[in-house]
């Protein structure tokens, strides 16, 4: 029965494999130490849902900017979980499903979920799986109402469930009354001065080491981690014969990025 | 035409009795004067349908916080209730269902316990089953309306009806006007002090005399019973090496349980 | 013509003699000269419609507190009327009813109606028929305008009707310029002294005089018929020693009526 | 062709007289100056329309109290018109039609009065043919679209109409923007004094020449020509003891007409 | 292929024909300055259109008082243009229409004009296409949508057009953001002096040149054209012994026109 | 594999550089020191995506004034690229498509670019392609989640994407949070002297060297290119007999731009 379970669960597995390696091309830099404890935090709950009976379904909200690395953190951890069964449930995948056939897939996939003993879902990007836009507000209140359900329902006896969330919008959640479904929240944190920013260009291997150096000087803005890699490669493209320290700075230091004309 | 009616209804019955039981995974543990109180009344109000003529239906909303153990103790009063007819809507069973199909299912529920000479019908999360967001606010008129309704309909000339329901939000109810549909209210309280949260840790197994000694006198926290064992859990789980009171105290002191990184 | 009209309704009529029995299972209790007043005033619209030419059509609007009685005395009203056609025309019968399927059917009712020489139709809890909710608010705009132009309409000549109406809610009435279509709105006034109370207990029976004087003396409260009841009917299930008079009035004195543990 | 016309139109012709009929089941009184002079304005346009090449369709509207005799005095007008097609659009005959099949039906009433060289259309209750309800405020747009248009829609040439449409409603048409398109705003007025109420009572003929003395002498208040009639019936069926006269101050002075009990 | 797409277009071309001469029943007087100042710029949109090779789409919105002549100068313009294509779109033709289907056939009249090398299109009373009402407010977003598009797209190349469009509601279209997409907008006056007014009233021949003296002497009001051509024809038909300038004048002068009873 | 992709998507990019082609008709004029800078970021970024492993896809708003020229920019940046798949999705396309086809249609043309190994995507006036309008506001929210996720949504490994879209309503799109998507966002400006009129004016052939000198000396407004150019043809058309500066002068200076009767 145990070994049937798995074995039915495996093509979405596959699948679902695939789908987490390409959100983390290059792998993940631990660029802080509050970094670092959000990492260690996560662990702990995937650790407490495989060895405890108290608690069978434990669920984890990541926030943080756009682009701060919520997706990336969130498959790194489903992929060396070892759970036997995990999914990632984003909202690319819906682009012309609508509401209830959306609505029956996610809880298809928490359906198939009960049947492996140990599962991990990644349910990336609520705000827009739910499709939530500010002016009015809209969303859609049934993906709600079955997150709400789903997120803290307990699996068939013997089997257990994490359930990995990511956000940008915490507060729109909080409104909705979803936060108080997760067991924790954790905060990813933007990449915040000059040490952390070496440590990040130091990795994209095409900054020389007196590149950085100038730049960890004289550099102290914050920046998620995503916009300041497109910003260093940025200024990688525009070799217009300043320093590529000095491009960097000039690209980094303005709200827009626009290039001046000249 | 009595031993019919019981035989009509047994199916249902079986259903039920299994999901009442999933409910209360460990049994109930009554932590204070307040909780049993509340248990108390109930009962009475359990043996009034029982035998009077005057009041054939009659209904109690159980409220109290997310976790403190409304479903448990709603699932462990049918279960003790010797009713032959006994049955649980929980949203959980509707999440692929739309607004009229799930109407006319509810509906369906309160007919079937007509049929009995004594029914107890447990409503769980109504909030949930109403599909209600506070943001708009919206939520299901349709469903609102019917439990309107059934909630203080009369049975047939014969039968009598308990109706049992749960929320973690007794002012939006109030603002719906079902508040006044129910005979009783009751409040299901938190854990609130270090000797009731002895008393729940005691009950849980892992902890020693020692550890609840040292956390009764330390913690004057409060919180709804299943936060509360999920702290207590998580501190079991995070073995590095302080003592398990001196964790249980760090992850119930804090608001956010994030693991410190070090 | 007259003789078949009659024929034809008489289906219609048989089936809500039995609904509105089941409405007043004990029989009504005129337990003050406020309730009397109401009560005369109804008759006397009985009469206007049944003897006037100049008023083929009249409607009237029970009002007051949920649990005073409004649905008993309308149907009370119904059963003594001696009209050829009485209906009872009750949300409990739509719960499964769309809307444009209940505006059908009450339009049909009235049709049945107009077939009858003298007819009297009870249009119960209009607020629930209309599916209102205050917040937002909603409601079945589509069923007001249906009973806004059905309340008002003359029958065919030489055909009558009453339309009583019940509500707990006037204000709202009042708000969708319903009340306009009323030709009366009488108020149900809810029990409100020891006497009045006293009138009430002794129609119960499970009450000795001793009892009753003792509560006429202390009580000073003031509670809808039914909720008076049902308190009082509470009091006789929980046996716990003390008299029945203590009991009464420690239940009907507290807001919530919760059993005091110990 | 002109001959075609009118035979093509009989039918709708014939139906809309016996409306007309039911609408003034006792004639019209003549009240009031106030009253006689809204009823030669309208008898203007009725001339206008048929006599001049300037203006081929004129509107006019009848607005005033609930019960003033804006549809008895729409009805009569077309009664007496020697229009050869006049028709009655009531709210009436819409209970059972969707928004859509309304719309329709109603356009196709203009285009039968196309036929006709000489048309007259009674729109009767607006705000009730548009489903206008306060709260929100909700009404059909579509069905407000459609009389926006056809209210001033020149009809093909040599073809001429008239409209007359009733509301109690002023306020709200004028919202609407709908107040525009009328050629002409006529108000009913209510019956307001001892004399005019003498008036309506003498032509009642329960009323001695007595009573209607004493009446006129004493009472001063204003109400509604079919509220009045209706206050004077009751007075005539509660046979008290009291005089008429009395009786009838008795009813027509309180704001609600209850029976005082005794 | 220029003349064959001129021969498609013949049907929809001479159906329009038609309709723009019910729009101009008796022909336009120039009555102002400023009227002929509109009619000027009008004409030269046209010539420009007609010659320019930078401009191949432009677009003008009539604006102005209800019943000042909008209609009428739009199709005067369209049928004095000598365009091969020249079509009417108005409300009145979708008065059954479903909001989706009006869309299409807009969209259709549009394909049709960019058949021909040159294309005038008169979009008729806007906010009524667009179902406006000012309570909410609601319109078809659909439409407008639609004509926001239609208004600045190039026709192919070598094809020209010009839309001529009305309202009378122009701060509506500014909200709406679609008075943006006008070339121009342009203001038609009301007939605003007695000399003005003596100018329409003698163009109507029923006035003697002594009647339109004594009016342009004391007349000082200031009306659409329309409602004054109905006031002054109103006047002709009460013919009530006074003289007919006494009677433009009483019609004219006062707010409501009700015959003053007597 | 590679070829297949590139002959797979060729039909598209035929359409696509036909309508771009339709958008320039007369080239671009780079009358700014501004507008070339703008033109020079948007080619770095061009040049970004072609060349950089660390961002795949790219998205650059233009933003500007009605007319200011943001759909010819892009497309004549679409036309230069060079890139395998260019494609343009306009609002023009899609009048007669309902929202959800709209959506496909959308998604599909993604998935074509998904399989060029370099594709540029022009998407024209978001807000018109969401149907949006201020009343309300209302939009089509299905659209604008589409958008929300296509725009930073990766494309298969070995595959590149660069996004423009255009908007001249820069703030509604930030109240949607979809600006926070955009790597860059790029403001086209208006023509905003005497100088920069000059080069404009040039350009079009049509003007004589004094007339444009004598208007860059006096004129000192500020307009968007393409009602520059409108305004400037309009007074090629006015052949009144004044000198064509000074036309332009006139027709430029007002507001309104209605020719003066006279
Ligand atoms: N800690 C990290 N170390 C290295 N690369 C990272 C890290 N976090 C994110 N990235 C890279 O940044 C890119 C985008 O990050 P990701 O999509 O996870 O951010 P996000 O917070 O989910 O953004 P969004 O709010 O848009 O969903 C990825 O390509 C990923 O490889
Ligand atoms: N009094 C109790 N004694 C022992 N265990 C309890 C008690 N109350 C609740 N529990 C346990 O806590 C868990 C969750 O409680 P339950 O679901 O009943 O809370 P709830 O108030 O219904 O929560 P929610 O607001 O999320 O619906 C259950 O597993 C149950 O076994
Ligand atoms: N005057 C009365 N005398 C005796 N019993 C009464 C009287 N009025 C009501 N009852 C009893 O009270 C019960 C409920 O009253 P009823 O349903 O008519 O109240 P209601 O005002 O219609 O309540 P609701 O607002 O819930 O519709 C009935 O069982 C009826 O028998
Ligand atoms: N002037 C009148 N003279 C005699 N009877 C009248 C007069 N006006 C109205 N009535 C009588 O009053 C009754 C109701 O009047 P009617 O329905 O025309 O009023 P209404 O203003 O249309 O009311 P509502 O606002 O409800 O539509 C009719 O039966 C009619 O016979
Ligand atoms: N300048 C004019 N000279 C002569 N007659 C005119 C003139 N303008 C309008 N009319 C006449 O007035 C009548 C109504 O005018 P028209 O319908 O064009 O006004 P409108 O502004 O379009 O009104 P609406 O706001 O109701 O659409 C037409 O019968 C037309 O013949
Ligand atoms: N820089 C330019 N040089 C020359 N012509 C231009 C320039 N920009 C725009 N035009 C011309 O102006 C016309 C309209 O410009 P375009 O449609 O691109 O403006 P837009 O900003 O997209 O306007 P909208 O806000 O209406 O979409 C085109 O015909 C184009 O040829
Ligand atoms: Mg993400
Ligand atoms: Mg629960
Ligand atoms: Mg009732
Ligand atoms: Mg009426
Ligand atoms: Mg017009
Ligand atoms: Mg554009």
């Amino acid at each position: 029965d145990f070994r049937r379970a798995l074995e039915e669960v495996v093509p979405s597995f596959g699948v679902s494999a695939d789908q987490f390696a390409s959100c983390v091309p290059n792998g993940i830099i631990e660029f802080s130490d509050e970094f670092r404890g959000v990492v260690k935090t996560a662990k702990l709950l995937l650790q407490q849902v495989k060895n405890s009976d108290v608690t069978p379904v434990l669920s984890v909200l990541l926030e943080g900017s756009v682009g701060s690395g919520k997706t990336a953190l969130a498959a790194t951890l489903a992929m060396n979980s070892n759970y036997p069964y995990v999914k990632l449930i984003t909202p690319e995948d819906f682009l012309r499903h609508s509401e209830s056939v959306k609505r029956i897939k996610i809880d298809k996939y928490f359906q198939d979920a009960y049947k492996s003993p140990l599962s991990l879902i990644v349910v990336d990007d609520i705000e827009r799986l739910l499709e939530y836009v500010p002016i009015g507000p809209r969303f859609s209140n049934m993906i709600l109402q079955s997150l709400l359900v789903l997120f803290k329902k307990a699996p068939p006896p013997g089997r257990k469930l994490l359930v990995i969330a990511t956000t940008s919008n915490r507060e729109v959640l909080e409104a909705m009354q979803i936060l108080d479904v997760f067991t924790e929240v954790l905060t990813i944190p933007d990449v915040s001065s000059g040490d952390q920013t070496a440590t990040v260009l130091r990795a994209m291997k095409n900054y020389t080491e007196k590149d950085i150096k100038q730049i960890s000087e004289k550099y102290s803005g914050k920046l998620p981690i995503k916009k300041l890699m497109t910003v260093a490669d940025m200024a990688i493209q525009d070799d217009d014969g300043t320093s590529l320290a000095d491009r960097f700075l000039r690209f980094a230091g303005s709200g827009s990025h626009t290039v001046p004309h000249g």
